[in-house]
């Protein structure tokens, strides 16, 4: 069945999507294996491609014929479908490979790790997805091989977990969407999820792709490619767990991967221009949304509602899930009430005050004026809308033109029109998908889905490659990390190294005080008593050193001027080396209550000053840096200068393993780094 | 039609909700108007009451005779239902009082408020609810005077804006559930919400009672009903507005009232026994849970999945809605692994690895041993079950035993048992819904619930009556606040009044340094330079005032002792008068940045001491006070003695409007008050 052209394919990924044969090794008869549900999958393709029923026993399985073993079949099928036991999967592979197989579904669980069977297969130049893989389905070729209930459609779904990715499949059915492709990665022996993603780039009945992974391991490869899937014009809408300690527990029991923290996952998605959601059912009102509407250009909502329960209830919701429904200008105001009865909410939410009652072509006249104002990024509507016709027949023809108005203004704007509705599903409903509006029965629902697009809009990916690599000198000790620091252009305080009382004395012929001394080679100074603040003069700073001397002994320690610059903000700039994502920086609230804050934000490094910027602006104690309690605002671009070069730092330098800089003092007139700490990468510190 | 005994009871609600006799005036041919709604709704009735329906110009309604009006009827009508425009709502109800009607039900909106008809109402001792109601529902006495679906069902809904009302209705009959009684109080012209809960603590048919209410105005009265409707067994569900500056600026355009601080709201439900929802759908999502299931006692749920991807999901869901999944003893893993293949995970969550497929009774032995060893509150089962049967007809019947095991396990332990299930609705799911087992095809929805019921064990109400009033003293200025703190017991640092420099240079004979000197009069005392801290001797104290007082001038100014003890941590404490729920005392973190980080807690006032204790547990800075970084714990007990003093001065002294004190400085030794602010209530100001 293979020709030769096909066989110096075999290596790539057709042969797990488009088989032109396919062999179905433990195909059974009994409802309760897998071997009976694959089977019968595989011989809905059967128009299509040739399906071998392979099974040791039985001549006829699912009343067709069976044959004892691949060695027995009549030809060398393309792709060969395990569902034997673990224990017999080494020999049906070897007497596959010899046979010529080239590509192998393991839906097998409990296979042991062997390098050996992986490295024959790598040998004889096969793939394997799997073992422990629910299946694969793909709708355009008519391949079901894989456990579930598919509707064909858009979707593409890559997902670690057979169940989660069958959840996703089941609920998108159930909203009406489908699946373009589907592929249970398993325990990925072989073929690994970020491949698979590739095979998606140029795969044209694939829109949008919803990825479930609990070890990221290879993070920066898998970066790489979801910016190519956003580039193709495809969404990827990521699963992760991780959020919390019982799911990094049971991941490490469960397949023993380590999860990666849940900020590194969603600052790895906003370099992706990918979205992260926490559940199916988020992925999904996602899916529906992004499968018909256009993606928001920013986080302003206006909430239209001819109810003011349900529109306060908008309001609240819009700006939990991160949106906000700013007020409209006065003129927009004007504009809107004269559409309303006097005395209606115009400011944002709007109250129709009984407008659509009166007449349902308000809400589309509404709606024109809101999306021509330029104000807003979308627009919901909440509350009867989609029930007039089917409480009042009278009404049905007038509502569906409504929703039809709706539907070209959402075409023409790039705004998108989102609806919540307090119908299961009427006509108006119906007609609100089919052109374009998406509609849900909870209002969360809707304004989860627009705040989600909008996070597509706002990280639309952007390159993080490594620049030049260069060696920045990661020795040990805080004279070592002054001088990194120095190197990459991050001011610190005038400082010098003193061994002895004479030179601690001496230091006042050319620093100024007050003084700090520092124990420089102590990785944690304070806790051990190697700091001391505020030394006035010279004498102060002889005897301080002078004890402190005598309690750690020789080093190399290092005097520096104290900081006294007025209205300082104390910050820390972080960067280091995720095993997954690779380099990162993070930018936080300072000082010794910053653990208990929180307040941090993390980034792929490198990141350029926009990035930088953009990461200040998302702390919580940016209010602190714009003029706190009428101080005057500090120089928030010096710390973006802090946070650019330390992201370089460490995506320069393979050496560099952490980079802490805590505090930086920002004050009105710059940055200063107080202190910091170097760590090298293991290799390197071992040298 | 009415007896002279029926007249006397004319003031209560029982005409509103089991009337002898409607008149529905303004009923209506028409589709589009109130009055076809309205009349189409009563004639419903008809085999239980007399319903007449009243139209100027019609003769017959609805294919019934019409009556030109209330006048007009042969007999008075126990309740009148207007319709009609609102510029014939005053002649309507002058007909109908002069008739002896003495209930309204007004549907109209746009009814101006007069003070003038609201007294000849009170005059005749007649009730009106509305104006601007969406109608009333009651199903055990077949009223259905209101616009919408209801199915009959235990769920008594008060709603000030109907749609919002109509929308729970509407999602609870799509959940299975219904609606006992149904009222939307419109604009309380009249009857209020308090009162019509009131009437549903003796309301056999409502179990669960869901509210909305835009305004809180007259809170305190509600809490003590929502208290009495919690002794009842009922539990309320609250869903309210006012989260965001969208839905105030909302609630005040819409119906000129102002919304309460969602906190403050929330206090009001945990003192309350109630429970607070955010939207309709969450609110269902509950009721469901809570019209079948035993409400957990406390946050800790055990997470059993078939599928490590929807454990993990559902743990990280979990952490997010504030339940835990704690590990279990080592005992309990032994027990649970017992049950389970080698190496499936039993820490929490629980990874069946193939147990369940293997034999379906592992679920219910792996939840009875769960709900036996006393170390969860709840379990969660997320994934497969439910679809068993659905898949593989041959396992219909054992996944029912399954369920039925469950459900006696549920039934006998008050451990409530919930599921989230890949099936739409199998008879499994259908069963579980019947036995008391929650199933929810969102596992957010599942947990949701959960942590929403736990919320209530957690919250069972607790009395807030004002304790015997006491007159504290509320003069002007600092002095007399410290008079105030002292007289409720709370530690200040030792301190003079001094009005002349030599006063002041006298204070170090009976003031140990450094001194701390206040201009005591001034409200806002640091912005305006009346504090200098750090004084060491009587000459710097001296000095001191007299720059002070060339800047200021003559007034009552404080010397105080510095508090300098080690390991301090800064609350602050505060007690005030809420408009609409009263008495209220707040916790928080203290300092120039309090408000950056806005970790506080607030409670009505009074609290004990278990409340007080509670809200310094609730605060994210805790943390801070149990020994941060080494540093000694501090005295939380002292801390709770100052929430308590502040709750009852403002309980028991109706001239206190606000005493803030910022900051309580807690130390291991103690708490004391080093600044402090009292604001008399404008009456007691104004003396």
């Amino acid at each position: 069945m293979l020709s030769p052209s096909d066989r110096t394919r075999a290596g790539d990924l057709r042969s797990f999507r488009d088989p032109r044969s396919v062999a179905v090794v433990g195909a059974s008869d009994d409802h309760a294996k897998w071997g009976y549900w694959i089977a019968q999958g595989a011989l809905r393709g059967a128009h299509r491609r040739t399906v071998w029923l392979v099974n040791r026993g039985a001549r006829q399985v699912q009343g067709h014929p069976a044959h004892p073993s691949v060695a027995a079949l009549p030809e060398t099928p393309e792709l060969v479908v395990l569902c034997v036991p673990a224990a017999h999967v080494e020999a049906v592979v070897t007497e596959s490979l010899d046979r010529g197989v080239r590509a192998f579904l393991a839906i097998t669980a409990g296979v042991a790790d062997d390098d050996g069977l992986r490295e024959r297969l790598a040998a004889a130049g096969a793939r394997l997805v799997g073992p422990n893989s629910l299946g694969v389905f793909d709708a355009a070729a008519d391949l079901q091989l894989a456990w579930g209930h598919f509707t064909p459609g858009r979707i593409g779904i890559v997902s670690q977990s057979g169940q989660l990715g069958s959840e996703i499949a089941t609920l998108a059915a159930r909203a009406g969407l489908g699946v373009s492709r589907f592929v249970s990665v398993g325990n990925q022996y072989d073929v690994r999820a970020a491949e698979l993603l590739e095979d998606l780039i140029d795969h044209d009945e694939t829109r949008i792709v919803a990825l479930y992974l609990e070890s990221f391991a290879g993070g920066a490869d898998l970066v790489r490619i979801l910016r190519r899937l956003r580039a193709a014009g495809k969404h990827t809408l990521v699963l992760a767990t991780g959020a919390s300690e019982g799911s990094k527990r049971l991941a490490a029991s469960h397949t023993g991967s380590m999860t990666s923290a849940i900020d590194v996952v969603d600052a790895a998605c906003r370099a992706a221009g990918a979205v992260r959601v926490a559940t199916p059912t988020e992925l999904v009102e996602l899916a529906r949304f992004l499968s018909v509407a256009a993606i928001p250009a920013g986080p302003r909502v206006a909430v239209v509602s001819d109810s003011g329960g349900q529109g306060g209830v908008a309001a609240d919701v819009a700006s939990a899930v991160g949106l906000g429904t700013p007020v409209f200008s006065e003129e927009l105001q004007g504009a809107l009430g004269a559409l309303l009865p006097a005395g209606a909410s115009v400011a944002n939410p709007i109250d129709l005050a009984g407008a659509g009652e009166a007449d349902l072509m308000t809400y589309a006249a509404l709606c024109e004026r809101l999306v021509e104002s330029g104000e807003v990024d979308a627009v919901l509507l909440s509350g009867y809308l989609g029930c007039y016709g089917e409480d009042s027949p009278a009404l049905v023809d007038q509502e569906l033109e409504v929703v039809d108005r709706l539907a070209r203004l959402a075409q023409d704007a790039h705004v998108p029109l989102v609806v919540h509705t307090m119908s299961a599903g009427s006509a108006a409903v119906s007609r609100m998908w089919e052109h374009g509006i998406p509609t849900y029965p909870a209002v969360e629902s809707a304004l989860r889905a627009v705040a989600r697009a909008a996070h597509l809009s706002a990280h639309p990916g952007r390159a993080t490659d490594a620049p030049e690599p260069r060696r920045l000198g990661t020795g040990p000790g805080y004279w070592a990390a002054r001088d990194l620091l120095q190197s990459i252009g991050v001011a610190l305080p005038p400082g010098v190294r003193v061994s002895t009382v004479d030179e601690a004395r001496a230091v006042a012929e050319t620093l100024r005080g007050p003084y700090v001394l520092k124990a420089g080679w102590l990785a944690h100074k304070s806790e051990h008593g190697g700091v001391v603040l505020g030394l006035r003069t010279a004498a102060e700073l002889a005897d301080a050193f002078a004890r402190m001397h005598g309690r750690l002994g020789d080093g190399e320690y290092v005097v520096e001027e104290q900081d006294r610059s007025p209205d300082v903000v104390e910050l820390l700039v972080g960067a280091r080396r995720d095993r997954d994502f690779g380099p990162l920086v993070t930018v936080g609230a300072g000082g010794t209550e910053a653990e208990l804050w929180r307040d941090v934000r993390t980034e792929l490094a490198p990141v350029d000053r926009a990035t930088a910027t953009a990461m200040v602006d998302a702390l919580r104690s940016r209010a602190l840096l714009a003029g706190w309690r009428g101080r005057p605002p500090v120089d928030v671009a010096a710390l973006v200068e802090v946070i650019v070069a330390a992201s370089e730092a460490v995506a320069a330098d393979p050496a560099v393993a952490e980079l802490e800089i805590n505090p930086v003092r920002v004050s009105p007139a710059g940055a200063l780094a107080v202190d910091a700490l170097v760590v090298a990468t293991d290799e390197e510190a071992g040298r």
